[in-house]
């Protein structure tokens, strides 16, 4: 009999700020439904969280009793239940233990916790290097941790707002880091003076030698960018550089800062990139322009697998 | 007979995007009157330039015929009339000689040009030594400079929302670099996720602790600038600084940034500082916390006396 792969045995969501993605899942992980929609933390707060999730568990026709397991910023202190961080370094059973019940339900649904990296005791066993970790939090990308199996001593690069750099250890995590290159960018590009000399909607990848040009600059003299970041003002002032080349300049020299950032934390100069659509790209690029080798990571099927690792362990306790 | 002086020469002014400063003064310099007020560049569009120039010049005074010199952003293409850019290196003669005659007027009304420093061609006779200068533009800095009276070879650092670090040779402006540090400082702490962590409106002078950790962070780690940043969102989650304390160290790290910044283009490691208010102290502080010798410049004097001496070439040439 294999027929018990097509029951039911979990739903899994992946609920951040802005995003809600719902899967249900066979024991053996098998994809049985699927929800996509916008109704992350930030909307999600007014109808509330359950009459949200029962909403989709419903639309997916999942029994009353199916339990849930959820990652992300609904576990945030602004989201849902408050899933405490637990510290790094965090092995996978760790995290998964930390996973907390929303009371007052008759359905079980745990909320896994991100992971702290607090001051005096990031690393574990790197702290013994002297590497460079400030205080730091992820939440959600624990969960894609646990889905991608990447062996010990890998070094993960996961894109966006606030990107971060993760050291994964034995079924561990070990160390990370983020930066806001993301969120600067948006910044820059759209309420500083550069607004004026670079064009917002352009596509960064169709400037690819301006783009270079900056991962250059921005990884060859970090301590120059306030004053590089002035000279694109100077020059849209000239009228030497197109507002188009000026955003994938810029673009690029975040990034460039970025890589020379992590390149001073960690050893390695061999990254998993997981990332989606014109990020992954950037990245990628970046990387190989500082002499980087990227692997692909599947940044997608990390977050369910991850999920379903959580929910093995909270659900069918060995 | 000395009572000469006391007959107005011309009016000096000094118009910003924001402010706007007159000066009534003798053929010696002596000033013989004064107006402040907000009518800068953005405001005086709308009047115009002539209309709010002429109101000022009548509450103090001055003969129909009296001539004008004004320096700043009322240069600027955004500005009264335009006075092109002088290309750096930039002696006081060619800066006094760029100034623009205001069309249309029986006054004689000149405005001073800024300097503009273009790709391939920065640095004069520094560009050997081949010092990483980029693209940059100044203001209203060069009449400060011309007022100043520093001898050649000083280093002139003007705190500012773009801060401006000066090269100074004989009778000359040699070279400069502007940092976007000010600008950063008010979108970080007023724009960005670190603004749900720290107290914007908090004395910063206040937690010179603080501040001169984050000037050492910012200092001695420039590549890491992205990821301390993100750190002080984190420890606002972990609740280990306080606002207050974690707006002085974004100052201090920006302000650090800034100064390895300049320490990497130039040579010297002493510097004539000319700023007014808690600007004044904060770059004081940082300077003296990073190994520099400061030695203060009256910013105030400086502007009115660079704007006499374009006068005299302007109005009373040899």
């Amino acid at each position: 009999m294999t027929t018990s792969d097509t029951r039911p045995f979990c739903a899994a969501v992946d609920w951040g700020t802005t995003s809600f993605r719902l899967w249900l899942l066979g024991r053996d992980g098998t994809v049985l439904g699927e929800r996509r929609s916008r109704d992350g933390m930030q909307s999600a707060a007014k109808p509330g969280f359950q009459a949200v999730l029962e909403q989709h568990l419903s639309a997916v026709k999942a029994a009353d009793d199916l339990p849930v397991i959820v990652c992300g910023m609904a576990g945030s202190r602004q989201g849902w239940v408050e899933a405490p961080y637990v510290d790094a370094p965090a092995s996978f059973d760790a995290i998964a233990g930390g996973a907390i019940r929303v009371p007052d339900m008759a359905r079980d649904v745990r909320i896994l916790p991100g992971v702290a990296q607090r001051p005096g005791m990031a690393g574990g066993a790197l702290a013994g290097d002297g590497l460079p970790f400030g205080p730091d939090v992820i939440r959600g990308e624990e969960t894609q941790v646990m889905g991608l199996g990447l062996s010990p001593g890998s070094l993960l690069c996961l894109p966006g707002t606030h990107s971060k750099w993760i050291s994964i250890g034995d079924q561990r995590i070990e160390a990370f880091s983020s930066f806001m290159t993301g969120e600067l960018f948006q910044l820059l590009s759209t309420q500083s003076i550069l607004r004026h000399t670079l064009d917002a909607e352009a596509d960064v990848m169709a400037e690819s030698a301006s783009f270079i040009g900056g991962v250059e600059a921005g990884h060859g003299a970090p301590a120059l960018i306030l004053n590089r970041l002035f000279s694109m003002r100077a020059e849209g002032l000239f009228g030497s550089r197109s507002p188009a080349k000026a955003l994938a300049r810029l673009s690029g020299m975040l990034l460039g800062l970025e890589i020379s950032g992590a390149a001073a934390i960690y050893p390695q100069r061999s990254v998993f990139l997981a990332a989606s659509g014109p990020l992954f790209d950037l990245y990628r690029t970046a990387l190989a322009a500082t002499g980087w080798t990227v692997t692909v990571a599947d940044a997608d099927e990390a977050v369910r697998k991850g999920l379903m690792a959580g929910a093995l362990q909270c659900f069918n306790p060995a």
